[in-house]
């Protein structure tokens, strides 16, 4: 096994984008990374994730607010990063309309 | 276990680094988180990495040239990434001068 090509976080983003965009980056036994492209997306009202995973994700352009299932908010700009454990009830309330916001985001397990 | 409170990848980085800046921002049983922040900062003349994880990294701002020890040489700017095995030999061979190079780095075992 040798190291893969060197790739860009921010190559291969499509102006317009219906849906939010995810791509994975790794995939390992106990970890994953991906790259989520949001344009204006939000969570589904009502819908909150809570995952097997813990995730600790970072945003790089863009911004976003993070709602959690006890109320608490919080702002993303660029490089703003933050850890979510694993079953940790939350949801993107919003991100930029305006322009694209790439997350990069490692789940693992323990 | 809670979430952690968001913090900021490009906060507190001293102008002047002696030497290269290395935080750790998460340590699961599996996974390593690191920030690394170099300021022309090379490997010694000589020395070559040869990890016991597997890691994948991202320069996110700056530039770097890395080396492997088949002789490949990547030049990384700001977005790219890169997978590198466990074992494999690599360094780098230098970072931009003028300004902060500031790589996100995933440690992992399988």
């Amino acid at each position: 096994m040798s190291s893969d090509k060197v790739a860009n976080l921010f190559a291969d983003i499509p102006e317009k984008l219906p849906q939010e965009l995810s791509s994975l980056l790794l995939e390992g036994k106990n970890v994953r990374i991906e790259r989520i492209v949001s344009l204006g997306h939000s969570s589904k009202p009502g819908f909150w994730y809570q995952q097997n995973e813990h995730e600790w994700v970072v945003l790089l352009t863009g911004g976003a607010l993070l709602r959690w299932e006890d109320g608490r908010e919080e702002t993303l700009a660029p490089g703003d990063y933050v850890y979510i454990p694993a079953g940790e009830k939350h949801r993107v309330e919003g991100t930029l309309a305006g322009e694209h916001s790439v997350w990069l985001a490692i789940f693992f397990t323990q």
